[in-house]
């Protein structure tokens, strides 16, 4: 119990990151000090920002330093606790890193979770941050009803899945747009989605979203960009509302270029939002709530894959980024979490 | 009192209109039929959507007819009323178009007015579609407070200038960008901004707003999009608003292209919107209610400039769209309007 096995960023990358630009090493298990609890690491989260965390630009959170530990949410067991209010066995989703321990400070901290509500593994999904973008970004800014059409990008992913789900809870027609004949039928057979896109087969992406969304679209879910964006603005309904949570298509250092909005925009009264569910934490109490009710009911249903050990990480972005994974992507971090979920 | 004199629309202008893309016609005076009014106009409205509305380009409203009087909001006198509700001596504005009597249905009459509280002509500027444009993207869109900093576009005209007032009055920090020194000292000693940038001036427009709104800009109101667009989001912190209710910049053919917004609007959690004052008619009453007072109270001051006669029409809405006009550009119709200020 002497190591502590870290994924460390080795150098930083200018464009998508390989597994080489990472790097193990074995750190010292830290003392909890003044106010922090140390936490042994359950389960770590990949997710489409990382992109964003390693690369030096511009970005709503400092760059991960070259040599520290990967920046990753997690579901850990506290050992240790300084902290008011967190006591030995408590388990807690928070910025552990890519380690196998962790000292966190209070604002590290997002929260304590219940086992015996639902897997702690969709406390970093449907019922994390996941499902706070999917619900910040569909139900507050996209606002979706019946008889809307509701377009969502990386449909069978984390967080597209579940936008989507949210869409037809309230009534809307729901289409996806995602890069695979299997992701299509997952889309469309298991979250149960009106029709999907594959945009890997389609030369003109317009024609074929205006060919899926005939009344045009409502409400634009879009965590991709470029010419996606310029694909779906091209569909919009006059007061359609656009819920940007991320720009995975785009290079990050913002020099892309692509046709101006602000005319389409004006003349057909869009409203355009960039979110970050980091800035709702305040409402996530109540979210996932709501969010537990429709997973327990299977209104919402949710897909994961589990890579088998930290040392998995960097494959794992990499797979994510490069639209390989199906559902929330994790990484099995310590043996404990068996025990855990038996 | 056989004729009616009209201005039409004699050719289809590709980019900027020119004088010679209209022409005089003479008329016959028509007949007011089943639910319509006739009116003699008093004054019509030149304005910067004009450009949009000859051009065959996708907006709000089809092109104006090549052959037709030019589309224009306008104040005009009841002379014979088959419409409940309204009768002969009523004040009017709604869509009259360029031409010294018109006939309209209820959906082209915006509203009636009272001349007693206010001089007829700011009933198509503060306390018309200008205010109402100013308002709806200022305060429902904008919802600037103490301590924030906003800037405005085309600040020294019509609707800016009533932009920026509201601003004020909400407790912002109002910095105005204008085409000329004299209109960046109308914008600071008439209308009370607390900078202004002439940006005819300024290599680098980006900077010069860095310069006047050191803290970062809160709140964007545009009319102008393109490279002034890009200026202003470079500057604009975190949970900024955007309100474009004007293009004024771009061409309208929707073919410029520029930097991608995206990662930007997603980083800076930025929410854009754009409106069309037309919109919000249904709020007309109360947002002119509260103008009306700040008019009265000299806490919303305004400008206009009136052209003597009809035909000054075309040639008021070319010095409009070189921005060369100063407040409110209006077009005198009929003498009665002395008349009726008398």
């Amino acid at each position: 119990m002497s190591r502590n096995l870290q994924i460390v960023l080795d150098r930083r990358p200018t464009t998508l990151p390989i597994e080489q630009d990472f790097v193990e090493r074995e750190g010292e298990i830290p003392e909890a000090g003044p106010g922090q609890v140390l936490v042994r690491t359950l389960i770590v989260s990949i997710e489409p920002a990382m992109r964003g965390w390693i690369l030096d630009a511009p970005n709503y959170l400092p760059p991960v330093p070259v040599g520290s530990p990967m920046r990753s949410f997690g579901v850990g067991e506290v050992v240790t606790s300084n902290l008011e209010g967190f006591r030995a066995g408590d388990l807690v989703v928070g910025f552990t890193g890519w380690q196998e321990w962790a000292t966190m400070n209070e604002p590290e901290i997002q929260r304590r979770i219940d086992p015996d509500l639902a897997p702690i593994s969709t406390s970093l999904g449907v019922l994390g941050v996941t499902g706070l973008t999917a619900y910040v970004g569909m139900i507050d800014i996209g606002r979706p009803g019946p008889g809307s059409t509701v377009l969502v990008t990386s449909a069978a992913g984390a967080v597209g899945s579940a936008a989507g789900q949210l869409a037809a809870l309230r009534g809307a027609r729901v289409v996806g747009l995602t890069g695979s004949g299997d992701k299509c039928r997952q889309c469309i057979e298991y979250f149960g989605f009106d029709a999907a896109i594959n945009y890997r087969e389609e030369d003109d992406l317009a024609e074929a979203i205006r060919r899926e969304c005939p009344d045009g679209v409502d409400v634009f879910f879009d965590s991709v960009g470029g010419a996606t964006f310029d694909a779906a603005l091209e569909n919009l309904n006059v007061g359609a509302r656009v819920a940007i949570c991320g720009t995975i298509s785009l290079p990050p250092d913002g020099k892309a270029v692509g046709p101006r909005i602000e005319r389409r925009i004006l003349v057909k009264r869009i409203s355009i939002q960039g979110f970050l569910a980091t800035d709702h934490f305040d409402r996530f109490d109540q979210i996932i709530a709501e969010m537990s009710v429709w997973l327990r009911n299977r209104k919402v249903r949710h897909l994961e894959e589990m890579a088998p050990s930290l040392t998995d990480a960097p494959a794992a972005l990499v797979r994510l980024l490069e639209g390989r994974n199906m559902g929330k992507s994790l990484v099995r971090v310590s043996d404990r979490y068996q025990k855990d979920l038996s």
